[in-house]
């Protein structure tokens, strides 16, 4: 860490920096300049990183050198982790397709969308039995009926299944019947549901807040990882900006910046950060290239009568197409896609 | 609502909208110029605003009318909401002054702040004994104890107390010692926490997020009156944009603009909107000026040892000097600030 | 100016950039901590931030810290800057009031306007000759005919007239007629425009781009600066964020925030950062309220019929409001607005 | 065009309002319905797009239907736009492979690098001869002496060049030496020098400003079309957002967006975009799976003695491998890149 004093700080305010931190058990080093002097602190960052030292007078700026997330650092752990959600690796070369549609409105339904993706090649169902939706009066969800459906049609296609949990009372009952967490964007902050999953050993998928930047994603994977949970798996799903054509502005450089930063496999989700079904299939072909360890696409048997986001769905004919290429794209590059066990059944489009 | 259709809409597409929009029981007007189509819908636009209708083949564009938040809107109410904090009034024309450390850290010292900025003016007292950390690794509050001590402290200077709740888990505990629940930034759209506080019959202080649109503020005090409780209270702390010189830029016009849409009171936050203390004095005469229902202060005696955003703290001196000014400007444009009652204890600085 | 080392980096490294810190004649200090080193470095810091030290292998990060801009520093020169534009004078506790159509639209139309401004408190008069408009088929301003209006309208009522200049070929023209330049937004990094206008001894007003942060802004004024002419007032009039219930979002805290890094007096536009006239008034008092050096305001006797920005602008009658509150504001603050010499004729609204 | 009038929208506002778009030539359409009035405006709607009726008393909202941009519209040219840079095509499956030093610093050097980006397969030199600096006190560019070299290494190694203006005083000169101009993302609207280069028949690639919306963008596309010239490449280089990590936030999305609305060619400035040569690899294979017809890249033989941008820049052998993945990623995806006739001479690497 490094301390720089004001231009006018005399030499009792400096003394007193100094001072603080031998207090806290750590070595500084002075130097002098003609206009600034600044002081470097050598020892364990955390322990300052945690004091309010920008309060003190005479102090002008504190610059962190160390990062504030480690378990969730490539320092930690040097090698990409490879994860294993019930038979289907994402990580380290491994590509996860998760596909379904926002939420789970009905048993044939969903096993009409989920059998149509499986046959295309996507290896992980999604489906929304909890919804956070910004208005009071939209459809909130079907709630633990929701998630007996997606587990049922789950266990038919021998998919493994991916839900959302919003509320850290419902984190017990959602652990029963998915493989694996989703915790949405709007909730990556929320700490004590964080650290709630945090206590199981089931794969958690978070997506990056609207505003949050690629440090604050990983300062919440480390709680979970804090909490003893090894498993997470990022997912960006686009940034506020000014730019209104889309939905939201997909940050598609947080693949290589993640990897730098972290052993942790980052999926895109072109769904919700484009918002338009005309612009999924070049950015998901864009996330295969950019190295993410998979790719997260909303699919609807009939978009215009869906009971939530339908205008950002696909239909399972253009899934079916997408797939073709993003194979294509990850067999050039050097990846593979892990495939469903057991026999799908495909059915007609709506 | 008005349905713009793409220019190479056909016939039967134009027909399949039309139909969709008789179905749900509304009523369609059709005009057709030259290089567009348009549907205007006549009747509830709830139903309408429900329905995925972007996702029809050959529509363009879907323009909503009305807001999509009604209690919340000052056509539902036309004059502005006034709530009384037990004995403190806030909104129409009454200043919230509310001013305390951002976490509880022990009762002498919350005891020694809390007195200082009720003697300085300040008529509502906050404090965190849940804390929102980014990091895992950082003091995340009191609990239970903090609850206890700022019950304490506010009841022995006659100031109500306002402290933030964080999980729907622990609405029912906090409910039992605070005055106003503070819904944090992070939280605005947690929707589980949003509805548990509209249970209660307590006022409800609900912090815009970093990347929320004046909308969606709107919308997530309505899940709260929705619910049943009718008062909120919005508070402006700064959106996230690329200006790197304050921690967040500071949304000011949200005033007069909340004034023309809603009836609830609004009051700014200049501590985390700006995170720096050399800019909180002029930032909260600018809010009193533009109209905001009070300003939300933190103040630390002790800044430097502060176990939480001590950096952006006053301290009471500062606070004092501060709230003369606010006097002086509340006078010339007519407001009022309520004074808590009883004789409050002066004590000396740190 | 601080370098820090990545955590792999050799002694190789190291010592090559030791090396280039000694060739530019400077002094390295290394601090060798557990998990970083890094190298302090002092002298004229100016040298260093030239070079692309973050291009050498091992480096990971370099952190100036002295500001890039002298002549625009507050520690450049420690007392405000009060500048007189043709009698008026602005910053140090004086406010500009500069109000008047967008674009000047014809000589009648200009001086019912200015009358009734002046006559209402403002005493610098504005016009657009040259317009930026984002559509090419929007109307492009008067040119040298409008130059020649605003010139005589601002004679015959006794007012300075400031006016925006676009095009470094139009600079010598522009400084025949005007009491002051302006240079728009879209044209705060046109730097030949800016090293133009800093030849001449004419005031510039230089409002902050749209993307522009405090530090770019205060850049551009260093352009000007350099080239001799002193004379650089700056204007907040938004920037661009998500939020889409205001044209731009206006970034209030730049007003304390440039107090602090910089003697230049600095004013608002409302108009521009709000785009909404309801908001015009809250936003100049506010604006007032925190500090700022003068109010920028839109005012046209026809809104719905003016060539540019119609939408935005108040009517005389709304400005003589405004200017009443204003001016109680000003004298609570310990401000003062200079007044226009002469005896304006006022006329009738339109 | 659709207006939307306010709730208590009298009749007498309603009947200005449609005598005011009759009086423009046009024909009303009047809906009631329960809680708001919209009329819908049939025929040019150019014309009401340039009118203020957002200022006619008792209107809410005006919604406009077509695009204010014609020529650079896909309505207006179906096919995709391919354009010949001096025997190099960009669009409709060709991309374009732009490739040098940020700015020209001397004969040897740029030719070093022409030669080898040339060799990797880049097809068109890159080098600025015009720089534009945030800091006055920076490297400005070599002017006209640049252009010359910059024309003469183009010529030895048979590559056509592009470079930026910055000045419509310089429009001419630099016409003289380039087979592209470049318009800097500073400049997107300098409407003034947009108009300038018009007036030519070279190519001009334009960049998106820091803050420029897609439409902003092929707004300033079709100034330059509307003067004549009707070659315009578009290229983002990235937009300013909260995200600090990267200098700035890459919108690729814009590709498949762009497609949709226009038929110019798109190319990517992973370089400006990224700012970070450890992610310029991985957005360069994005952009082209995405659907770019191009890619722009910074490249310099010892970046950490670049008098500009050097830390962002490539080495020659990281560009070398970075072509080949491209071409075997072109390859999959039907493009096709064209070759620089002649034969370059190699050189060794700094």
């Amino acid at each position: 860490m490094i301390i720089v004093l004001k231009p006018n700080s005399t030499a009792d305010m400096i003394d007193h920096v100094l001072k603080r931190i031998e207090e806290l058990g750590l070595q500084p080093h002075l130097s002098r300049g003609v206009s600034r002097t600044i002081i470097g602190v050598i020892g364990d960052e955390g322990k300052l990183q945690a004091e309010p030292l920008e309060a003190i007078n005479g102090v002008e700026q504190v610059v962190p050198i160390l990062k504030a997330y480690k378990l969730a650092s490539r320092e930690f752990q040097p090698d990409d982790s490879v994860f294993d959600v019930k038979g289907i690796k994402i990580g380290g070369g491994h590509l996860g397709m998760i596909a379904g549609p926002c939420a789970i409105e009905g048993e044939d339904l969903l096993y009409e969308v989920a059998a149509r993706v499986r046959e295309a090649g996507a290896n992980i169902l999604r489906g929304g039995a909890f919804k956070p939706r910004t208005s009071p009066y939209s459809f909130q969800g079907m709630g633990e009926q929701g998630l007996e459906i997606l587990r049922r049609v789950g266990d038919r296609l021998g998919m493994p299944v991916v839900t959302e949990v919003m509320d850290p009372r419902q984190v017990d009952l959602v652990s029963k019947y998915a493989d694996m967490f989703q915790i949405g964007a709007r909730n990556m902050q929320n700490f004590d549901l964080l650290k709630e999953v945090g206590k199981f050993r089931i794969p958690v998928l978070i997506k990056r807040g609207m505003s949050a930047t690629v440090k604050d994603l990983l300062m919440s994977a480390e709680y979970v990882l804090a909490q003893g949970n090894r498993e997470v798996i990022l997912c960006e799903r686009g940034i506020r900006t000014f730019e209104d054509s889309t939905r939201n502005t997909l940050d598609l450089s947080i693949v290589p910046n993640v990897k730098g930063l972290s052993h942790l496999p980052i999926i895109i989700d072109p769904s919700h950060a484009t918002g338009r079904p005309d612009l999924i299939p070049a950015m998901s072909r864009a996330s295969v290239a950019a190295g993410a360890d998979g790719v997260h696409v909303e699919v609807h048997s009939c978009p215009e009568k869906a009971l939530s986001d339908g205008p950002q769905a696909l239909v399972p004919d253009q899934y079916a197409r997408l797939m073709d290429e993003l194979r294509r794209l990850a067999e050039v590059l050097g990846k593979s896609i892990d495939v469903c066990q057991g026999e799908p059944v495909s059915c007609a489009p709506c």
